[in-house]
């Protein structure tokens, strides 16, 4: 064991980023024992120097840091509740994908059972884990973060936002649907071209620049958000910004407006409002006011 | 006159971007004449030698190239049509955004008017014009192409697509298009954390690092979307991919989930249809074949 650190840690679940994360710990020469719920996903990593557990049971008892990745915040429930007693008295560090409300559920079931626990949102592909880019937020457990800070510093840079369980979740659901909604865009561009013969790998080379250079215009917006005045000078008006001339190339080209229509109702609900005159940065008022009660509970909130 | 090339050139319209164009033309040393509707914004052009034109008549009748930067089509024409006959001969470069129709549409009229065309779309703000980040897209005529190549590469990069003065435009309006979206998803993340007392400038500086290292995922998506086949391995499958999580807390942050809703039916189109393993880039299929006919069609396309 080459690290210094001489904790023994336990990894539950060895899906693709499980895998990612106990092969960053077992590199790093951290004691580590595996499960995961069908077999075969330990074979590389014991071939590695990790130690495969045969049941939950005895995966929790090897160590006193439990780690969890599993695919959502059921089957998180559904592998740790039969195992609370086991858990009592460790540490629990949880990097499954949940919703703030989830994570608090979590974080709150955790307290009851005697566990220090730490909620992690991974921004990150597995590939990416131990390597430049590859980001981790954390809330939940401050003595808990920095504890262990050296171990979850070899997955990421790892930033931890607060005793409350749900944040770091928040603010990793948040950046993915930054991520999703851009992907939409990359699509709808994408599509526009294809009937002209433009290939997607052609408009990936140009679109790639291109976005990574618009990002440049988040903290202006920012800026103007935060200051909470709209009016100020040197902005680009909403009502310059009509995506009239858009929506009518996308149509013509055959394909789905609704992903430039999305954005053309934020942008229309405050021209009709009073504000065309106003900064772009204001489409941020039609997302945080909802007018239309569908706009706000597509879906039953999660309460557990 | 410091530049090597002695071409007379006209800019009609001194807004915010002809202005930056015209700049970048007199400081090359240029010979430029500029003319704009309303009084005044020659001003600081003049003073940095360029001529200003009382009339468009007399702005045309300086040079042999006349390069036009106004608000929108029905502005080019307004200003463009009475003076067809003095344009005749001479070469117009048209970089007011535009749809691919408009675009057609005046290399259409050009052509009936002896007027040789390309079209130009602009990929950047004025504060840009010059400088590295910046680029040009053009098509319409090849030979005005490459004669002012030189002049054009003043202004950012110059890249031509062919002889469908169409092209740039839609080119132009697919990067615009992904760069809205891209904003709307952004606005969304930045409404989704505020509740939480995050700043958008907090918020920003995750997002855009966030954001830039997430285009590396366009080329990956571009290769299977180019391949035709969404079953190939390792990709993330649109069950994975599925967002009521994201859904659910933006609910229960009481933001509406419009972007993200958006999204969302693209993803559960292609699982509705039976595709709920492939890969996410399949979400293109949703755009490019719309199911809902509100979806193709939200305004009216543009003709003339
Ligand atoms: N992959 C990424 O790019 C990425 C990025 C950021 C965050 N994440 C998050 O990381 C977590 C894991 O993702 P992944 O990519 O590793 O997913 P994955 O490859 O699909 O693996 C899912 C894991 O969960 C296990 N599992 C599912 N249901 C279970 C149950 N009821 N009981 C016990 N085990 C169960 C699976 O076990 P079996 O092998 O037995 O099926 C497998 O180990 C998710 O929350 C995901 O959102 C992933
Ligand atoms: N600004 C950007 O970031 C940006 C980026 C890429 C592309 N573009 C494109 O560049 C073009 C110009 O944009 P801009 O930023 O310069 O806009 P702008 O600052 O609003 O200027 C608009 C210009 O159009 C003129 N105009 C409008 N209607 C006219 C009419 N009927 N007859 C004669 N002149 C008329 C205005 O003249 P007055 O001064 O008399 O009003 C002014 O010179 C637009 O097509 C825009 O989409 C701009």
């Amino acid at each position: 064991m080459t690290s210094d650190n001489n904790v023994q840690v336990s990894v539950l679940g060895l899906g693709a980023m499980g895998a990612a994360l106990a092969h960053a710990l077992v590199t790093a020469g951290y004691a580590t024992t595996v499960w995961n719920r069908s077999p075969g996903k330990a074979d590389g990593l014991v071939a590695q120097g990790a130690e495969a557990a045969a049941t939950t049971v005895d995966a929790v008892r090897a160590g006193r840091l439990v780690i969890v990745c599993l695919l959502d915040h059921a089957s998180v429930h559904e592998v740790l509740d039969p195992i609370a007693h086991e858990l009592s008295g460790r540490t629990l560090i949880n990097v499954t994908t949940s919703s703030p409300a989830q994570s608090r559920e979590l974080a709150a079931w955790a307290a009851q059972a005697g566990v220090a626990y730490l909620d992690g949102g991974i921004m990150a592909v597995p590939q990416m884990i131990g390597r430049p880019g590859a980001s981790v937020l954390y809330s939940g457990s401050a003595d808990v973060f920095h504890q262990y800070r050296p171990l979850l510093d070899l997955w990421g840079t790892s930033t931890y936002f607060g005793e409350d369980a749900g944040l770091a979740s928040l603010y990793d659901l948040a950046l993915l649907a930054g991520m999703y909604v851009m992907f939409a865009g990359f699509m709808h561009g994408t599509a526009m071209v294809a009937p002209a013969g433009m290939t997607a790998r052609q408009f990936a080379d140009m679109a790639t620049p291109w976005l990574t250079a618009m990002t440049g215009a988040f903290q202006g917006f920012a800026a103007v958000i935060d200051g909470g005045d709209y009016t100020v000078k040197g902005q680009q008006s909403l009502e310059f910004s009509t995506l009239d001339t858009l929506l009518a190339a996308s149509s013509d080209q055959g394909i789905s407006t609704e992903a430039v229509a999305m954005v053309q109702r934020l942008i229309q609900r405050q021209i009709d409002a009073g504000h065309g005159k106003e900064g772009f940065a204001r489409i941020i008022e039609s997302i945080k006011h909802p007018q239309n009660p569908q706009d706000l509970v597509e879906h039953d909130p999660i309460t557990a």
